[in-house]
């Protein structure tokens, strides 16, 4: 009964026989352009369907898993990673690719093959320029650093977590001198999230918004507080029926996907056929619940509307997280806040909480849903402030990454911003540096990801309302399809097709623009606070 | 969009590119035993630990996956079931194995590297000789004779299962030649699922049972029925509860499992700390959720019986079918349809359904939970019956796989058995010989299993009443786990440390037999009826 002391021994064994695991180069010599390019795609999928099982395995740790599995979990894990991993960087795809580029069947720059070889090429070459080592130290320590984020949140005692920040920044430098880039370290961390995102593009748009939000932000401050009516008792079991009623009017497929509880809001695209959303509920607070639906309903919809002859390969996949960002934060903001949204689902939503609702017209119930009111906590922000803390975050990242900011001086940092910008100052550091999870993990350019679907979202659901029609007045009809369509159709089923840039300029006959952002904000918030 | 002409391409390509990777073989040479055996254990874990990640797909697919996700599991699961096939004909074995065997590390047979070397080279001799075309064939036929066998079911059209039934028995003849045999052929199939034991002894033991319970079964042909208050309104969420809480009381623990509802119900041991049990439960028919739950509670007890520190070896896995169902019937039969059990239950349960059990005496509540009516369905068997239904599956897979009986001959010769044996002639075939799913999923050897647990779960339990004192009289005052501890001592925490008779002769002073499982259901089953 060895399972302390031994355990470090026998894991160490069992990586080392993991790791001889190498796939055996099978490619055949004078492979023609199209042979090569099957024997690809073929890898790709296997690629994405053994990392699809380890979605499942996340998927159920979060939803289903019994307390004490979790050590178990952790090993089922670590060895499908490595398996993916493996076959990420598969040394066949080197002569594969080489096969294929600048044949005839990648000419049109359009076409799936061109693509899913424009993609592939691009994965690839980061992730064999990624030293092993690397990334072993790197799930190592974002390991650990997890672990400790979550004891040191509790605790609110950032100095235990200072070092394990510094660290994941030092390693970080590491990860894009390993990769390389052109600009600034920064830009190779972006390219995982947002691909051809660079650093100084997203200072031009994450600055000038912030700009122009400060002062909108600043003319709300006074108004007083208006939302009590969403802390009343709202049942749980009804509010998982409207939830559930709610989605299947929107459109989501319910023989493809479902709905479950969890810890944290999240959706996860298992495969095709099979995307779940996960939500957390609170019986006093009805907006956590039925945000955390728009929003994954959002990602959702654009996992159910990707093209699924395409599965397992980039054509199949989304554009980018920012581009999957704005279909949650569309359909979170400019559909669940809407007043055409509320004129269809009120008088449900009176009649599941009659309660809760009966003096509450539904004009002051709209107006609750959209208060405004500047605070410490990033995910209890209204949509008008929330980019002031994606912007505050992203300043703080590329200061750190630089070397500028250490990490014993974050808290002092933080602080100073959130006085400056939202007018708020963190009570602790629970509420102010230590609330988000995203850095311990060794999300570093994953933030203005947020932003940019911000950004994306109120440019799209200006071009689809220019295309279809007033689309609140659809909405109060109950007719959700044809904003669902028409993204579908522009944004869904071209997968990774272009470029981001380039997808919204054909969505939207012009490159992304963060006006759309501030001006929907102006329109919408202007009156009624 | 070539969802539908391409996808068989796809999929050879797919499965061809899977299949080149073979692990290279890197054990170094000149490895002591001791290294040898350790590096061989990291295989073996690393083997179940991706067997277990394929457990948690098919826990998913009954329990939670949405319907459109069959195809994407389907493909999940064939890529992990290739990847655990790969390692457990993994070459290596070979020299690990020989380097082992013999030495001093394996002197004492009964020391867990003993076990599991013996155990290990067992099972990597017969996968070995298994070939490949052999292993798909068979994966192939078995996968399109489920879903004729649930067509064929649903039209009760026999004839189109026919010629399937007779190609698996003729591929089961294959496989039992490749891996070899001292006897019988059906000696190499039962090997699988019982090892250790033989054509021979099971005839031996099946037919002495069936000789002994049809004159019990006859008795009882002409009691009238009296189980008509369990078919009452038992709703379904207090069913839920009731069982919920009667599964804490017996020992099941909630931090390293869970309960789920399911079609079919079962038990699935995902790893350490997190065993489930699915249910199915009908709101008229209170026995099918309650008997679901004491059969899978005693499969999820041994599985958390086990010993943690040797997960992933045959140390620290179940002895065999036989025994894991003996645990289950065990529970279900001796603890679950029990007088103490139910001085216990059954307040708490009339404090549940007021409705249904107000006018119900204790005494009549239990006989209708023990009634005996021979019928021609196995799952809905009472206890003392249930065993002729796998004495007449025995004598008729043994036929077909002789060939002394032909696939199309089956109806006539399953319904002339079911007559002589006990009474009763099935109306059509689905009630007949298209009843249970086993032959179509391959599982040939797998029904005797059944009665070797009755016929072990009696013996163990005589065994443990003679160690701990009256049973009946513990389970009457809400004790459980002096039969549990006992159970725990003498047969989960051992694995697979001694073939299955010894492990009963140890547990129970005296090798295998039958005449506890007679007696007890005479003892039972006398009075009362």
């Amino acid at each position: 009964m060895c399972a302390g002391a031994c355990k470090g021994v026998v894991l160490a064994l069992f990586y080392g026989a993991s790791r001889d695991l190498q796939p055996r180069p099978s490619v055949r010599k004078h492979m023609n352009a199209e042979q090569a390019y099957e024997t690809m795609i073929a890898l790709s999928r296997e690629e994405t369907l053994l990392a699809s099982c380890l979605d499942l395995l996340e998927w159920d740790e979060e939803v289903s898993m019994p307390r004490d599995g979790v050590e178990h979990r952790a090993e089922q894990r670590a060895l499908l990673a490595g398996l993916v991993h493996d076959r990420e960087t598969d040394p066949r795809y080197e002569e594969l690719l080489a096969a294929v580029e600048g044949s005839a069947l990648v000419s049109d720059p359009e076409s799936a093959a061109a693509v899913n070889v424009r993609e592939i090429r691009r994965s690839f070459k980061k992730e064999r320029r990624m030293p092993r080592a690397l990334v072993e130290e790197w799930a190592r320590v974002t390991s650990i650093a997890q672990q400790t984020w979550a004891e040191s949140r509790r605790n609110d005692d950032y100095a235990s977590f200072a070092p394990w920040l510094e660290q994941i920044f030092a390693l970080a430098r590491e990860r894009a001198d390993a990769v390389g880039y052109e600009g600034t370290r920064y830009d190779a961390l972006l390219d995982d999230f947002e691909p051809g995102m660079t650093t100084e593009r997203l200072v031009d748009v994450l600055s000038n918004l912030q700009q122009r939000l400060v002062p909108l932000v600043a003319s709300f401050r006074d108004t007083p507080a208006s939302s009590e009516m969403l802390e009343r008792d709202f049942p749980l079991e009804r509010q998982k029926l409207f939830v559930e009623s709610a989605a299947a009017a929107l459109g989501f497929d319910p023989r493809g996907g479902r709905l479950d509880v969890s810890q944290h809001p999240f959706c996860s695209a298992i495969g095709p056929g099979d995307v779940r959303i996960a939500l957390r509920y609170h019986p006093r607070d009805f907006g956590q619940g039925f945000f955390a639906l728009m929003h994954e309903l959002g990602h959702a919809l654009y996992d159910q509307g990707l093209d699924r002859a395409f599965y397992g390969t980039p054509m199949g996949d989304a554009a980018s997280l920012g581009v999957h960002e704005s279909q949650s934060r569309l359909w979170e903001n400019h559909v669940g806040r809407s007043e055409g949204f509320w004129r269809h689902f009120y008088p449900p939503l009176c009649d599941a909480f009659p309660e809760a609702l009966n003096d509450v017209s539904l004009d002051a119930f709209r107006r609750a849903m959209n208060h405004v009111a500047p605070g410490p906590i990033r995910v209890n922000a209204d949509e008008v402030t929330y980019d002031l803390h994606i912007t505050i975050r992203f300043e703080l990242e590329l200061a750190l990454l630089s070397g500028d900011l250490r990490a014993a001086e974050l808290p002092g940092a933080w602080n100073e911003l959130y006085e400056r910008h939202l007018g708020v100052r963190p009570r602790n550091d629970r509420e102010g540096c230590l609330q988000d999870i995203h850095w311990s993990e060794g999300l570093i350019g994953y933030f203005p990801t947020y932003s940019l679907g911000n950004v994306y979202a109120a440019q799209l659901f200006a071009a689809a309302e220019r295309a279809v029609g007033p689309l609140e007045e659809s909405f109060a009809r109950g007719e959700f399809a044809p904003l669902r369509e028409w993204l579908r159709e522009h944004v869904h089923r071209h997968g990774m097709r272009w470029p981001v840039p380039e997808l919204i300029a054909r969505a939207t006959g012009e490159g992304p623009d963060a006006s759309y952002l501030v001006e929907s904000l102006t329109r919408r918030y202007r009156d009624g606070h």
